[in-house]
């Protein structure tokens, strides 16, 4: 967590009331969140595809159409996540903008608003206008410049993450840092993705998105925790231009690694979990058919519990594979099984079972981390998508959490 | 279990050394089943959409386009599903047929196969052959004809099942008699679904297989326990047309209750489960866009897990409705409740909580008969999707069951 800030970006964080004091918040309860650029910023955002967004996130995607190159803030809060709110909820998204405008004597439309946590109850707006105040002072003090201030927002950004989640990347002579907050799942209705990544890097509005878009169908697109997404998910980006331009492959190479790296921290991090799953799919004609592949395998049910289970059960894997509604010619399929990093172990070649050893088999599975391969042998493209498995914690946390 | 047999069809079930002598099984694990017309039957199937479909599924794919309206015999065997078993599976599945038309008289191609068990592994077919040597003989004495013969037959098709599934209706003067195994869950790669209904209606085979495929997407197709579908799931009819004509619409309606009620059966016998949920959704634009929405939040971890629980999450349940990849207007959405056959408790209206009581609602969820209806506000159409909630016993009986 010693990753170096990005130039002319200030962080900041303050507890505003609005989680509650519990120990699974680390007893501080931070959870409002501040992100301010000296300079303005070509912004972009990639955004939840349910149909329940939030209000927030209606909010973004209205701001950055209206003022792409000049964003200036990101707010943030955690702990009540201002979805199902209604034209209330919209108005409290606005006014939590407004606020940090006025805070930071900033122009109107410039700053951007997230927020994650319950569904379904208004936003505290009296907390969050108190808490505006301070995270403002708070940002423009020496605070806000130094890895204390990263930190403290990172850690304000967070429901029921074990930690905060940061990660830094250079390209050429510019940054790019990353926070997320992840899709633990002790509490469901808190368990939306957010992320932010700042760069000094110039890049146009345009050219940014398309990167994060493309970035993002790598990374936090190609995590699944529970196959259920938010009604809060955001990515933002924001670009201050101070350390001018950048060369665009090697910048959407290093933002695409930085967001694998923020997604699987996510993972890594889910509550319940006991081990961290890749599921590589390979020899598939397009990589969108080899993703909706592995997303079919990375949801299972069964493989899940298997994986929990150190159940080496490649039938299900196939089996997954054959409800994708990728077309598939079973006899080309072969699968492979490694832990820890270790050499891939080969267990069904042309769609049948080899006679494998069922021990090296079980040995791989109880490996805490588990790589299933799936050659589809149509083509030459592949994805992975990264996963956890499916276990008696899960079912506790998510069964009980508010009885 | 006093369900009336069908005029010209015989029953009978043998144990032949496949299936485990387990206490799972019951002790007596009958493992072989035969049903067999005296009269030739028109004849239809709707089988996994798989893409890994098993060899019997290959098999009878081919027979019924072959001989759709001469058909005379069923055989199942449990235990092995002779599934991703490749040029040998497809030449065991044809030599199972064949064994049955030899033991029976039969002329090539008359009979059908189905096999449900563990994937990978060959088909025994020195002990398919004894079998089915046995069941013939049996089929053909008194047992055949009577209830004990159905029962035998209903349980030589189960896997996991905690009970044989068999079910009857009427319509005018003809009978329809249907037997099902289920989706139980504690073997997964035992998971297969299998139903066969037969009767003494005289019907066009293209005609029944219209009918057959409706009657399954309103029942079988609307089940869910845990979203994986097999590769050997199949459902067969056989309409020996010894009652002569029927009101090909009162046939569908009765076709289709029989299919819906062998359906619930298997998912209130799903292993682990320990709730039954109806989720129906209403208002949608049609009843694919409705069953979709239901499908999507039947198969949600966070709501069936939720459910275990007994916490009336209503925010889940617009959330998953949310990703189903339905459009949807939030402002339009309204949510009830209810338990046990009991009133309809409203939650949300107009996409929003109401000032809901929360004990009456928490009420609801310790019901072990669960109703969430959905209204979407923007047509006529609906669906009703079963399911069973997500328990730890679910996941002890699928991590384990191998290791």
């Amino acid at each position: 967590m010693t990753e170096r800030g990005v130039p002319g970006f200030r962080f900041a964080g303050v507890a505003c009331g609005m989680k509650p004091q519990t120990a699974a918040y680390g007893g501080r309860a931070l959870d409002l969140a501040l992100i301010v650029s000296d300079a303005p910023c070509a912004a972009a955002g990639v955004f939840t595809q349910n149909r329940f967004p939030a209000a927030p996130v209606l909010y973004d995607k209205q701001a950055l159409q209206a003022n792409p190159a000049a964003m200036r803030a990101v707010v943030i809060n955690a702990g009540n996540a201002n979805a199902c709110t209604g034209e209330q909820g919209l108005a409290d998204a606005a006014a939590m903008a407004a606020l940090v405008e006025a805070a930071l004597g900033l122009p109107a439309g410039s700053a951007l608003v997230m927020s994650t946590g319950v569904i379904g109850l208004p936003l505290p707006v009296d907390k969050v206008e108190a808490g505006i105040r301070a995270v403002a002072g708070l940002a423009r003090s020496e605070t806000g410049q130094g890895s204390e201030g990263r930190m403290l927002s990172a850690k304000a950004t967070t429901t029921t993450d074990t930690k905060p989640k940061l990660a830094a990347r250079q390209v050429g002579g510019a940054s790019l840092l990353g926070m997320a907050k992840g899709a633990a799942m002790i509490h469901p209705n808190m368990a939306t993705m957010l992320a932010v990544v700042v760069t000094d890097a110039a890049l146009e509005p345009a050219a940014l998105h398309a990167m994060l878009r493309r970035a993002a169908d790598r990374s936090f697109n190609a995590i699944s925790v529970d196959g259920d997404t938010s009604t809060n998910d955001t990515v933002l980006a924001l670009a201050n231009g101070l350390a001018g331009p950048v060369d665009p492959a090697a910048f959407e190479a290093a933002l695409t690694e930085l967001c694998t790296d923020l997604a699987q921290q996510i993972v890594r991090d889910a509550e319940g979990a006991s081990k961290f799953v890749t599921v590589r799919v390979t020899g598939a004609t397009s990589e969108a058919s080899a993703r909706q592949v592995a997303q079919t395998i990375a949801t299972s049910l069964l493989v899940k519990t298997a994986v929990y289970g150190g159940d080496p059960n490649w039938g299900l894997v196939l089996a997954a594979a054959g409800r994708s509604g990728i077309e598939l010619d079973p006899a080309c399929a072969a699968l492979w099984f490694a832990g820890d990093g270790g050499a891939e172990y080969q267990v069904v070649s042309a769609g049948a079972p080899l006679a494998y050893d069922e021990a090296e088999a079980a040995r791989i599975f109880t490996c805490r981390d588990l790589l299933i391969h799936l050659h589809l042998g149509a083509g030459a493209a592949e994805a992975m998508v990264w996963t956890s498995d499916l276990t008696h914690d899960y079912v506790s946390l998510n069964a009980h959490y508010r009885t």
